[in-house]
């Protein structure tokens, strides 16, 4: 860390500063400009409040020079992350292609679509059954029922499945789950990032809708810390004040966070967006960037979905989608 | 709910939507204007999907009436609602003065704390003991320690207490703590409301830093819809693009809160600012406003302080702000 | 427009609203459900203020049926506009690569830029002679040399110029400007716009950083107004709360624009991302998700460029973008 | 400015960047840390490329530490500039109650407001003139006449008058106006701010709606580089992504700017909140928070104005507004 000093600071003063940092087990080394002075701050400075400091009357501003993650960093793990999930590999030029109904609603529904997606080419199933809903009187999901009904699935088609958590205590219900999502509103529920840590499950760790790409690598860091690596990042849109899509889809995500960290990068254009005409094209520009994967929401009958028909696909849209993005990458030797 | 049809829709489109409407249980009112048609929706529209419906080819656009949120409605309750915890009311024109440290640290320090702000004129303790961290490498607050340290303050003084939660399995441990928080981070943490609402335990819910008024309201919903009305708003900043301060503090959610909701609110100057310079202007413009109280913190020792130092306000400075606060409040004759 | 009553509002007080209507020649329509009563108003509804009958006791809200644009509407001119510039056509399949440095700085400086740009495939020069700058401190640009300049670059090569206007004032010296660029700052500079409706010069619209699409297409509509149809959109970043990037590029506008409007769009990821290193990915997907064209700095000598070198390519690096973006059309066939 | 070096650079590349410094005649003070390496870059670095060094290979970071406004900054003038209009002072204690319709409309309005305001106790008159509105289908302003309206009043009543200018090729009708308004979309309409600059007239400088402190401060700079140097600042609310309020009031403005600058600074709770109901709580809160002054909308019959009706005020909600300003004034002492 770099406290920068105020001109015309006393000695007395910054050595005043000096003492009190020492007492927190921080060397410094002093160098003096022209005008200003600079504290370079060697020692575990992570338990500093940077905040504080800046906030001295001696104090012109300051810095951190280390990131605040380190596990998740590129500069401590120079490849990309390959993450396995069954037979399925995601990253390093592996391509996901999750979809799937946003709510699991019943077996033929569920079976329906899996197959459907799989045909389109489709690697991974993804299915609502715990859902985060603004109002309390809408529909909350199937739950454990949903689960069920997604394994029957997974049975059926052989995809490994995707499905939201919302509480740790419902953890022993996602034995068989393969991918464990953690949505946008949970990105800082610290507590369930620390549940997860402690799994040896792959997390799909969405990115909250008003969060820098810092606090997600900072959430990717909560689960690394408890000893899993296990994890994809989800793009998903961020909120802005424009109103004509539901969020702003920051695909600029993409490229940033592969310079940032070795964790693969996956993009969500239905929620991100919220109007299925604008899926196509938000996941060919995904696939163009570079992304590692895409989660598409698709129903067999989005006119009658209990949850975000707006959004979704039909089986049909979503082949045109899948033909579309695999030109793409074909064309860009990826 | 209203449906507003494109200009030149078919006899038959239209027949079509309203069967699909009438297959849902609404029963529709059909308004021929001169270039547009209007749909009035009449029935259980709260389960109808507004986008989906919005999406569609003949629709121009839709509009919800009623409000998604009924019991912290002021339509439905006129009045001020006021919550008692313990002796101390709040509403109605009961302010209240909320005050402490960030973090609850040491027997010592939380007694100092607790005094000094009670001789201020603070009526209610705040005391982190567990902590919602960015970084899994900063400190996490005492946990159980520190809620017990909170009860031996309470005790030495007589003060209610304030303290957040961060997992609903954490429930036991705040049996006697009487005003539980629910941090920004966790205000859409839909699974925490549900538990809290199933208690009787008054609940300070602050308003997330990207989440509108309106989903305020509909997490305080989610409590209410348990069966737990005694709830406390709280306005603690918003993320923008302004970087001199941490976050934007929305003083007008006050006025607005108070014409949508009977609940009472109150503003926490110091996370929204994050500097204990701006704590004592923005309380002063809080209290003028209608306000029904303050959340402020004060340590003993910022410079030492474990969290958020840079935003603490010192005894002697807290005192200041209290006696400028109950000025404004006499003169207004509030 | 629609004007939604509350419940229970009194006969008299729907008179004296329909009446107040009635003399502001607007001819009401009622259709009473059962909770509610809808007036649709019919007229030229443009004049009324719409917030102000929101605001009024007895309205629930208020909803504009009609959109405010009418000329840029797709919904007025279905087909795709192709705009002419010189040789170059722009839109409805027709793709412009605009090149050039941030600021024209010398004679070699811009010529050799553009010979190279447009041995790469760019089809129009780009140049800033005037330059919008935060600092009153900073480099201003060179002014009518500056345009003087680009023509001998658009001698040279034959390439039509575009360069930024920021003063109405200034127009005699656009009289063989090709484009003529409203920057975002001046995007709701209406009488620059005025101004700009009443030429028949092409005007290259960017959009302002904190604006909606709707007031983008509502600035396109004061040019319009005017006169004069030649009008590019470009979407280059928003602000949002992320620091990363230098603005959030929001390429959902590209196929959003084009639902609503028949204008072409472009894109610039130069000054979306503030980081040449974006600049290949972003352009990429500009191109995969439709866009009609992009605008992308390049300078000969990115470390000692006057203005933005930070996020200007090299023409090699500007060669490689280009060859991808041909790719990635040409394998969507487009 | 520092430049903070990333670990590892060789000494070759350093010399290489040092070399390139010096010919930019910046002299380089290397400070050798444990890890990181820090220049310090003295000389005139306010023409350097922060981003593009930050860019560099080997470059960490970068941070300014003289902050880029000099004439505005409270470091160069530690005393609160008092700006006088006619006999009225601004600043330094002195509180500005400015008043008026939106648009000036015709002679008798305009009169009635004039009068009505000042026995309240406004101490400026405001109209709209020149209304920069979003569409151009909507009422632009009187323009001319409207300012001979205004001078009408002025003479009236005896009180300065305030109004807005959009084109600086109008400032020969300003000649006999008291404050020259800029408006939100033109505070970064640098040829404006420039023209401004060489007259000395009173500028009331509106912060832009996604505008930063420092970038308003920016702006003041240019004008006061210009050799003007009567200007007050006004915040008006900023764009967020709360819809209930149509900006949202940042009031932490207030102290911020009062530490970064010896400019008064002005409220406009009419324009951002859009709500005449939410005016009189806002207009305690910025008189609480040290306002120097205050800038509602009166209409004498906010139902038939012509422009902004909804966010007006009767002469009696201003004058109970007026009546709680100066006691919240009295009571602090101020």
């Amino acid at each position: 860390m770099i406290a920068v000093l105020k001109p015309n600071v006393s000695e007395d003063q910054k050595k005043h500063l000096i003492d009190w940092l020492s007492a927190q087990n921080i060397d410094v080394h002093v160098s003096e400009g022209h005008e200003y002075t600079v504290l370079g701050l060697i020692g575990d400075t992570s338990r500093l409040d940077m905040d504080l400091i800046a906030s001295l009357d001696i104090v012109d501003s300051v810095k951190r020079v280390a990131e605040a993650f380190k596990q998740c960093s590129r500069k401590f793990h120079p490849d990309d992350s390959i993450i396995d999930v069954g037979d399925v590999k995601i990253g390093g030029g592996n391509f996901a292609m999750i979809a799937g109904p946003c709510s699991v609603e019943t077996h033929d529904q569920i079976i329906e679509v899996a197959k459907a997606v799989k045909a389109s080419g489709a690697t991974l199933l993804r299915g609502g059954a715990f859902k985060p809903r603004t109002s309390p009187y809408d529909f909350q999901g199937l739950k454990a029922d949903g689960i069920e009904l997604l394994l029957e699935a997974k049975k059926a088609t052989g995809m490994p499945i995707v499905t939201e958590i919302m509480n740790a205590s419902h953890l022993p219900l996602f034995e068989e789950v393969d991918v464990i999502q953690v949505g946008a509103r949970n990105m800082q529920n610290f507590e369930l990032l620390k549940e997860l840590g402690r799994t040896n499950k792959t997390i799909l760790l969405k990115r909250g809708l008003a969060n820098t790409l810092k606090e997600l690598l900072m959430s990717a860091e909560y689960i690394m810390a408890g000893g899993n690596s296990n994890i994809i990042l989800c793009e998903r849109g961020i909120r802005t004040f424009e109103t004509y899509t539901r969020n702003t889809l920051d695909l600029s995500a993409v490229p940033m966070l592969h310079e940032l960290t070795h964790l693969p990068v996956v993009i969500d254009p239905s929620h991100a967006t919220g109007q299925s005409r604008l899926v196509e094209p938000m996941a060919a520009a995904a696939a163009a960037c570079g992304a590692d994967g895409l989660m598409i929401e698709v129903h067999n009958d989005p006119m009658n979905a209990l949850c975000d028909g707006a959004q979704s696909l039909t089986p049909a849209q979503f082949d045109a989608v899948a033909k579309k993005v695999m030109k793409i990458r074909a064309c860009l030797g990826e």
